[in-house]
């Protein structure tokens, strides 16, 4: 496993610090755990920052992790403790920016009868997060490679007569093998009529010959997710299976084009449901088109026609369009991508032309 | 998988009603997804609840669940929407309970400007989930017995020789194949020094002749965790780690045995700590002794001295005392316990004893 170096938390605190700026505030609270990881290098289940404005901070875990935050950790003060946000509210004095997109109205309530003043810190962490560096960029490389490979071998044996719930598991398993630390999410495998349904959870059913079959599927590599569709067909594709993969495909190379540094991020949507909308299945598409991919496997920014921002270079996301037909079956097609100058890069490299499998 | 029967779910509504009576609210507003769950049977990524006082009740979700929700939650209206929170405050008039220990600081004042009047509901969902129904108890037997069985197996082939890693691996890959949906939580696989780490995670080191080893694992099956740890020897155990397991059981039997219909909360903490005083090994003790078991890995109870309640029966909950000696190693023996008005049943059956692995 690798983690963030000492100079890259430094970067991104003093980043975190940089945003902080306009809020005028003595500091930043941060209670989201992915955040903290993100901020501290931290990987387990229950810690907090406290970062100054300038730039210096304490870290606060409890002791079950005292090892591990001395392992983790680098450049902050260390406070073990088992009450982290009264501990927290002890060192805080004036104004602090708070978490409270994601901070509970119990805690906050707690802060300030404690007497600190508040002011939201509106995502900043974040937003930060949407840009990858180097070693996250390099861990998702890894990720989505490794998912890859284990979807390859998967289609190369045989999938005829074997469950949705057992082909999940085997699909599951070549990642783990291949070095995945874990699944970052539980697998949607669909298939027949079930792949109509976009999250799906794998059943006894048979797979059978006629079948469209979706994975929805991704590997996690040092706390970075993979995240990857494809939909097949068991033996020969019919007509409407090959005009409605035909349809998502195209959709889903519209959407990739418009990823790009310094376009709308609803442009990208925007091009995917066009394409869609002539093929006459946009009312069919009825998930969202894509989100940020990185320490969690939904982040920001995700894809809508709603988000006014535009991209930026070194962001991570998905394009992922479907058409579903209750009762009939559904395709989607999903890639993992990184956002360039110029064309994304697939992270997820693997064909989207329709397989079909024997 | 089997769900809970539209009879349950209307009886759970039940008593989430009549504990909100005291409050004086128009009803309860249910955004914890885990709670949504309990009093819903929905099973996606994204719900909540209206459950207004006279026990009738609206399940809002987005459109991905349609048929899902369609499935799985009885006898309640259903509701569609992107927008879940500014919905569910369009549909609250007058005074409404809300989960103010998870609901975030931004959606509470969401539903502030929306005109809506909220007191705290002070964990009354966690508190109804303390105490299982059948269903769930079955749930928890299966999950349980399932994870034993996997132990069990891998502790008949070689270990000597493998990586951390690989035996965690193996023992997940044992759950899953004896029809675990999923594993409870991240195997804890520690050997030798390693295990001295209360929450470590697997690494490469391989496990040698003489090295304690301490497996802290679980199957999750519908939804209900098991919770299990034993901790073996590879090899003949040596004086030393005989008196440190032999002490952590004498510490767990004393705790399981306070954990009783009626008995305080705090009674099994005292009795468990008091051998390990006795012992003289209580400062190298540092976690909590155990915690409700149930659709959370953790959940209420959580067992300590400052826990002022009594426990009540068909509670379900850990008993976990170890040692840790940094440098040298650790021991931890855990069971997931049903509460009864005798000694509480084990439901992770299979011996405390010393094993000495070959």
């Amino acid at each position: 496993m690798s983690a963030p170096t000492a100079g890259q938390l430094v970067d991104r605190r003093a980043r975190a610090v940089d945003a902080l700026t306009a809020l005028g505030a003595e500091g930043l609270l941060v209670t989201t755990l992915v955040n903290v990881r993100y901020l501290t290098g931290f990987t387990g289940s229950n810690g907090a920052l406290l970062l100054a404005a300038d730039g210096t901070g304490t870290f606060l875990t409890d002791g079950r992790y005292r090892d591990q935050a001395a392992d983790e950790v680098p450049g902050l003060d260390h406070h073990i403790t088992r009450d982290l946000m009264g501990d927290a509210a002890g060192r805080m004095s004036g104004l602090w920016a708070c978490e409270t997109h994601t901070l509970s109205v119990d805690v906050y309530a707690q802060l300030g009868a404690a007497g600190v003043s508040t002011v939201p810190a509106a995502r900043i962490v974040e937003g930060l997060r949407e840009v990858k560096d180097e070693g996250e960029i390099d861990a998702l490389r890894r990720a989505c490679r490794l998912s890859v490979e284990a979807l390859n071998g998967l289609l190369a044996g045989p999938l005829l007569g074997r469950t949705e719930t057992d082909v999940a598991r085997d699909l599951e398993w070549r990642m783990l093998e291949l070095g995945a630390e874990g699944i970052a999410f539980e697998t949607i495998l669909a298939s027949g009529p079930n792949s109509a349904i976009p999250h799906h959870s794998p059943t006894d059913r048979v797979l059978q010959t006629g079948d469209l079959v979706k994975a929805d599927f991704g590997a996690r590599v040092d706390g970075y997710h993979a995240d990857c569709t494809r939909t097949v067909v068991l033996g020969t594709a019919d007509d409407w299976q090959r005009e409605v993969h035909a349809a998502v495909q195209a959709s889903q190379a519209a959407g990739v084009s418009a990823l790009r540094e310094d376009a709308p991020v609803a442009a990208s949507d925007e091009a995917a449901r066009q394409v869609l909308a002539d093929a006459g299945w946009l009312e069919q598409f009825t998930t969202g088109l894509g989100h940020g991919v990185g320490l969690q496997i939904h982040e920001d920014p995700f894809i809508s026609h709603r988000h006014a921002g535009r991209l930026a270079r070194r962001t991570t996301l998905t394009m992922e369009p479907g058409i579903y037909v209750p009762g009939r079956g559904g395709v989607r097609i999903e890639d993992t991508l990184l956002v360039t100058s110029g064309d994304p890069e697939v992270l997820t490299t693997m064909t989207t032309d329709l397989l079909e499998i024997a």
